[in-house]
């Protein structure tokens, strides 16, 4: 199919993370043209009418491990660091346009990090202006349960949480966030998976702290009844790590974080592997591959889960979906945005249809999927990448290698503004503001 | 001064909520008509150089007692509700744009509403699409507390605060809001006074109830100390209520939120009186008028504890100094934004400036100040109010019965949106979702 | 059966609230004369062989509605205070030994106090050193959430929660206690059932306020998910006020509280009927009465899910069951303790047996129970009320009229000595530790 | 002077943790042999009056460093782990009468455990009945900010606190906490100063934690502001690890929650220099040698702060005196109690008499005090230590060598019940209760 490259999307309501408002959407040369009422159809452009539908920018996956752009999803890479990258990290920024790095607490013998590391790959990605992420689980903890469990003969997908519960979670993101802050230095947690360590978040960005949470569309959509599942392979396609969480008021928990500003951006973690795959682990929950699906159904689920249950509108669903991860990762608002100037990066949303996910008839390969059943309002109608229409009539338009790399800068304004001044200032004056007779000072 | 009704503002950082970019702003007619980097200069324009300065929306002081325009500041005027007003209520929202109504928990047998008449008045709001105010302080409590300082001898300043302690603050706020919830009706609560009402209304947020809070200048610039100050007349100047609190922690914490956002907009509840109206209460407390200046200082006050200081960025404080207010109060992006077509209400802001707070040189007319003697780093160079330079080289230009008032249409979408759609979609079902074998339903 | 007014318990484990220890305890005449190791055995002793039993103090229930002394559980009885009383009460409490008074927040137009009169009754308790007990639901929400539900058509049991939740107990609790605190006055809570309103109360405590929060055997042995039982009967059965909560955690939260003295004491409700009385409600929820069991099963409950589950140890068991209570109630160590020269209400305990709660075996007139089908570890094996045999061998001998009323002096110590002194020192200095320059009061 | 062995202590209030009742108190070969009203008294037996004083069990001191009973203070040993000591601990525990341990997670390259060996550690107390203690810091930050401080040519007292601000100390709390529960090991934590890390145990404990948090009294009686203190020897006399807080709410936190029961025993960690061996760290502070004084003031300031100031009575003062130290190493009602068959260590207590506290009067070697100037209601009259008067008449009467170790058995109850009981049980059902149609399983 011949793509226009001349696109003008007719009569919708274009939905930023501020307000909403009934535009049209004129793209061209990938690039969005011009963003108001009434525009004036130029001879061979192709129209798209969007009446009674919403205009959204395109989602921003902000965790996942694959190639390939996907339904107008554009993933946000990372580096994992080992424990001596130091020259490589700022190759990597300053020329390369990588602007984040991912540290890990678990994984002990493989990519664990201390606390003295983490100390200074938080010290290095301060000085270049990158974002530090990490996988907040203790690794050691980890270790020492997985031992525990297989000696009282626990070998099932529930050994897998029953190993890690939430407190080994909530422990990591506390300490991260406490060697980040010592260190001055912004934050970002992967898949925050439960209400122990999303409340530990959130309490700390109440103190001031600059950290994100970002919990996943798994994380946001079902929960870790499921490792207790009968059927092995049923349970064995939820291990992900750090794992769902059992407690069935979670997912509910996560949504309000994120409705309310404590979380602040999305992702999948989509990394999937084939019942086959996951055997592996048959009989040994520590060799199940750690991986679900998300990156195709994420939107709709945040969608029900957050805008249809009414726990947000429809401006924070594009916040959550885009504007705050292109803010973070300093592409804004080339990206997360329906303005003049941003990448042509648009869905067209129809809020009131819905579909029922399933493994039958998702797009992806693997032969499961983790969403089974859940009946979605809120469903793509078009989608467009950098001015070209990947999705439409319910079929992809896409080939591998479409997806396009977005060079990064450094130093976010929306991360190192404050962190920057802080340096600047010093330690808030209200901690030591009445020293004793003495010299105040500021650290 | 005749005042060129073309504006070109040249150079500067143009500072919106979600980010900052280095453009030019034109304005015609009292409209902003573009923005961008190096626009062209039509003859007849007047040039104002903002490089190196910030540009940003003119305030919008969400809460003062005064009729005049002031410093680029526009005032969202509230009208309080007696007992019964159901009828009026209708009226001056649907004709005369008027979309919030104050209600008062405090000042027993004047203004205060039972629970019951609070209910009433929520739903109302509710069915007309307005934002319901609270004044939130136990009324009862405070008559009771007043009559027992009054009777241990206490009678002094200090009285109104030991008389209305935050607890009574914090019990009202929270009792407002579980109201507002049951009727499920957005609330406003105005003047957040204490940390432990702002925890209430931030960890309501938390929950998911739509709730705005609104810290005042005062509270964040100064605290409760002086109402112990031995001079009669300096301790006489801070009476306000709720009072502010002797807890010196507490400017930080309620900047910490206002950061966070967990609370959302700034007032002044400007309402001054001089030494010598204040003197009526010189024998007792409780004749005391209550109020404070704050509305000349809110922006550099904030600026100051807020930007300065590392704990919130240049588009948190347009945010919370006027976006946030437009969005609430229905007339975003006409105010609160820069951006093509907005109000002309612009203020050219230096950053790196400073100056000291004091009576002797306010344009208020009392004779005392609150914030006597604070160093404030971030100085407003030039104010232009719907297109015209209201204020300059340290002069205003402004003459009474320039403000205009703002018809404000009801169900702001901000406000609205997810109360609609919880109407729609019944209690969240995570509440309930378990039901004991039987039906789900929602309410 | 002629009971010997001698027993001597042999060989068992005495368990107080403060350790356990192997001791015999030597009864005669309703007193506990000796307890100690290897006491000697009088001629024509009875002696009960408690070797591998737990002897326990009889059970305090501090809440429940019915006239008869029951499985060695004293009554502490209350009295309800309507708007005028003041003189009455003064003369229940120097006169008659009522050192209670319960006040209803609830039940508008017929119990229901406002603040004001809730301040004044407050004040009163504390001028005759009685406790204030406040049943904690606001009721002007309670009132309207009821009309709302029937005009909803929602008119089964499911209507009783949804009209009163969580936060409407919440919120009351929250304001009992503010009202209670500005009067210095000491303050407990009857049927805490939500977990919000549990950390109400254990907030409270963490600030230092005098309150003491007292579960029941029904929120701590099940739960609300009942009321949507399709059978209406059994909904209904679970009717009171406030009402069990759906949420599946309340139990296990309010058992943690209870097991970390954040709540006090352990009461029943109890006040049953039947079926038939509850079909008085069948077409409208609002008129079924309210009332559970409760008081035959409390102590198994709390075992079993306190106890047995290792959230709490036995002497907490004593203390929550017991010891507390005649503290809080003024009668210590008369009662809840087994020591020298207190009453001998003693209950032999086995820890290790196990029954299943049913209405079938029940001793309860009732024809239903709440805990139906719940499996207990530890049941009572004799019971001893004043030194007389109660219960044994699955046999009641007790009669109409054992009961016997406890005259208990006012100004409890355990209650009343922290606020003394307050009253003596002031509000604390910390509060206003560094007022500005001048003196320091404390109020 | 000879002390008679036999003792009667007249007419004075016995004060225990649960209640305080008027009674004599007779005292032979170092034990009490009776309590109660109006006891007869034998010839020879010496007879201190205790008419309007309080007659309290001798002070438990939980945490110091010194070889001599003092004031009839007890000091609760215990031993640092090394790496590798596993043998040693259970020689220790088994054969030597030592029940706990003492962790450091702070002191990098010198005692500092990293996570897996306190995992080790901690399941080692477990399997011997041990009490693991914590000090709770994170070593590798600690180091990392004192590198900081040096490096920005802060040399002085307040670079000690500025280095390891209190999130350090709440980060490494919530650590060990997080360890020992999955371990299902009880966790003591020496000196809690912070108000954040008090608030990890004390939300630790209604998580139902076994966990047990040790304020001392220069936490309690003074504040880290003095850091700032000009006076170089001023301030390095109160250097210790963790420092105390520049928070002035702080003490009065701590009391609360002591009060509270969300921490549990007051120790002094005492450990005292003269200002010439403070002194090695005139120009670094990482070289002054950390240690306050204490142990002569403990009770005093507690009594002050604590009883005076009406945030705990008597009751609960012994209770974080004595009787809780006692309890859980494993000595109760041996010590910790006035009971017939106690040891003699009594306290006869004024509560009206108040004493200036100053280095110019005290008892302790050490030539400054960190109480200097401090006023406090409640001195000790007459100490009896194990039968014999050792201070009278403000004399002591003690030698070097009095003091006497007592064996501790392992498995406290107080301590372990619960313990033993949840190993059992297995992980709480409410944390997994719903399983997904599955088996259920605790672990």
């Amino acid at each position: 199919m011949a793509e226009p490259s001349r696109i003008l999307i007719k009569g919708g309501k274009v939905v930023n993370e501020d307000c909403s408002v009934i535009s049209d959407v004129y793209i061209e040369n990938g690039k969005i043209v011009e963003v108001g009422p009434n525009l004036q159809i130029p001879a061979g452009v192709r129209v798209i009418n969007a009446t009674d539908k919403l205009v959204i920018p395109g989602g921003i996956d902000t965790h996942t491990h694959m190639e390939l752009a996907f339904m107008g999803t554009k993933a946000v890479d990372d580096f994992h660091i080992g424990t001596k990258v130091k020259k490589e990290m700022e190759t990597l920024a300053k020329e390369k346009g990588v602007n984040s790095f991912k540290m890990f607490m678990a994984y002990k013998d493989v990519f664990m990090l201390q606390d003295s590391e983490l100390y200074a790959a938080f010290a290095q990605c301060k000085e270049i202006g990158a974002i530090a992420q990490v996988h907040a689980e203790n690794g050691d903890l980890i270790a020492e349960g997985a031992k525990k469990m297989l000696s009282m003969g626990i070998r099932g997908p529930e050994g897998h949480e029953l190993c890690r519960p939430e407190e080994v979670e909530a422990e990591a993101t506390q300490r991260a966030i406490t060697i980040a802050h010592v260190v001055n230095c912004p934050l970002y947690v992967v898949h925050v998976m439960s209400k122990s360590a999303a409340k530990v978040v959130a309490d700390a960005r109440r103190d001031g702290r600059v950290v994100f949470g970002e919990p996943i569309a798994a994380g946001l959509g079902t929960d870790g009844t499921h490792y207790w599942h009968k059927d092995w392979a049923h349970a064995a396609g939820f291990v992900m790590g750090p794992p769902l969480r059992p407690d069935p008021s979670t997912l509910a928990y996560l949504m309000d974080l994120l409705a309310n500003d404590d979380l602040s951006v999305t992702g999948t973690d989509n990394c999937t592997f084939s019942v086959c795959q996951k055997a592996l682990g048959k009989d040994d929950f520590t060799k199940i591959p750690n991986g679900v699906n998300g990156v195709e159904d994420r939107m709709s689920v945040i969608w029900e889960r957050g805008v249809h249950s009414g726990k947000m509108d429809e401006n924070r669903f594009v916040a959550v979906t885009s504007s705050n991860a292109a803010k973070i990762f300093n592409f804004y608002p080339q990206k997360g945005r329906i303005a003049k100037n941003s990448d042509a990066d648009v869905v067209v949303w129809d809020p009131n249809l819905t579909r029922r996910i399933s493994a039958k008839t998702h797009h992806q390969a693997v032969d499961y999927n983790i969403f089974e059943g859940m009946e979605c309002h809120g469903i793509p109608i078009v989608t467009i990448s950098r001015g070209k229409v990947v999705y439409e009539d319910r079929q992809f338009h896409v080939s591998p290698g479409q997806g396009k790399f977005i060079h990064r800068g450094p130093f976010s304004e929306f991360v190192y503004k404050r962190i920057r001044q802080r340096d600047q200032v010093g330690r808030p004056a209200a901690v030591i503001r009445k020293p004793y007779e003495g010299k105040v000072i500021s650290v």
